[in-house]
């Protein structure tokens, strides 16, 4: 039984992040910079925390994580098995309209980027919110030029954050946005385009180890909840490579990303035990072993 | 007869403009800064352009200038006289949401500032139509924090112009934002708080001298449309102490603030002309002869 703590996983000033797993995992492909311009082998040698990969066999991965969202505060259970983590992708909206005069151009002459682009973010909400509840959809960038009070909006671009967990759901999305934005024209007079910036499909955990984490928490008494994971995390590197699964303790009011994120010692406790019981379990008896 | 250029105008260094025209007309109070920090007076010594404010008294101000929109262009005339100057009224809407993970917070558990910034766009637009199709509003400053394309953004400032000939118009359409915002709680879980950054009255020109405009345009057989001017110019502040009227010539497409800001050289001779004999009878008629 090995214990690790992977570094870099938030991928802060080493973008995008979960680097110690996806090196042991073989994802990785040449040298990372940080956005300071540091290289990430020579930052590593510099601390002392520079080795080599060791060629370890895995034969299961188990996980504890934070749920860094509401379900298992709200649900008033202290565990989460994960059934997956969602896929990512993320899109780059651009819409070009005119820059104009806020005060001389009428209603009608208007070529208004930035209402395009607020029109679409609602349009898509209530589009992705008929369709799945458990879709994630967030316009969490959005730049509007030439951001002048007293000029009509000439160019609008926003960052498009699509999860879910199945990949033909954010394919979907995807295609939703397209036609809005190609639809766009008669209604605005303003053109968009719509690139990819990143994909990455959604990971299923597996079953069998799943099982195991289930038991274990029912043999502590432990209330649990199945769930999906919306945060990418090292499960999903370990997963290309073993038999991977997660589990997750709650977060205080579903907070993340935040100075107020918090999880009480108590659910923490919980959740170690949990895994080290699923992993005593399958480390003395086998995967035959579990559940049984 | 006094021919006059105002200084500084625009107002893209020294803001907000209209500069040698509100001293003239005693409006300015203190000294003036760049956004380079420069000091105006010293600048305009610099140049050699620093004068003393000559005491001529004014009986009555014409002033010639591109229209900036599409109304003369659509009508084809190649004359406007204009009414008044619309109000100006810029607000500063703040929206505190709060930032949370993309990625783990459902639909149901956003305070998303943005999204509630984009319906009270959305929302604004359609209202302010609904009640009057000569209401200019415009959100033209938008910013999103933090700004990342996977956490949603806690908050956002949107920079509101609004303009009317009806100072009342104005205010109803502040009343609406004011009562949109305060109502956003609920909805979206974002608290909001409105500011004025600048009010501007609206001017109506003395319709003696728009008279004297119209009788010039007749004899010389151009055809004039009447209009409100959606822009501020230097003859808001002239009105302030001199009967005061303006006349515009057609702006191609209706643009400006824009590096496609056109007008016909037939055009401007067109509004040479008129204001040439309107000032030509005012001054050896006398206000009194004009339309004689």
């Amino acid at each position: 039984v090995t214990l690790v703590n992977w570094t870099n996983e938030e991928g802060v000033r080493f973008q995008p992040g979960l680097t110690g797993s996806a090196g042991f995992a073989g994802l990785l492909d040449g040298p990372i910079s940080g956005v300071d311009g540091a290289n990430f082998h020579g930052e590593l040698a510099r601390i002392g925390y520079r080795g080599d990969v060791p060629a370890i066999p895995v034969a299961a991965y188990y996980e504890l994580h934070i749920e860094q969202g509401p379900v298992l505060e709200t649900a008033g259970a202290p565990i989460g098995v994960v059934e997956g983590v969602q896929g990512v992708r993320w899109l780059d909206v651009e819409l070009i309209g005119e820059d104009r005069h806020a005060g001389t151009t009428p209603a009608g002459d208007r070529r208004d980027a930035f209402m395009a682009a607020a029109a679409l973010a609602i349009g898509m909400r209530e589009w992705a919110l008929a369709l799945d509840g458990s879709i994630r959809l967030t316009f969490g960038q959005v730049v509007v030029d030439p951001g002048s009070i007293n000029t009509i909006p000439g160019r609008a671009q926003m960052g498009v954050d699509i999860r879910h967990a199945d990949a033909a759901v954010i394919d979907r999305v995807e295609a939703e946005i397209q036609a809005k934005v190609a639809a766009m024209e008669p209604g605005e007079g303003v053109q968009g385009q719509v690139t990819r910036r990143m994909d990455v499909p959604p990971v299923a955990f597996d079953p069998v180890l799943r099982g195991s984490l289930q038991t274990a928490a029912d043999a502590l008494g432990l209330d649990w909840r199945a769930l999906p994971s919306g945060a990418m995390h090292d499960a999903s590197n370990l997963a290309r490579i073993a038999p991977s699964a997660m589990l997750f303790v709650p977060s205080r009011g579903g907070i993340s990303h935040n100075e107020a994120e918090w999880t009480e010692p108590a659910d923490i406790a919980a959740g170690v035990e949990v895994l080290a019981q699923a992993v005593v379990r399958h480390a003395t008896r086998g995967i035959d072993g579990v559940g049984a």
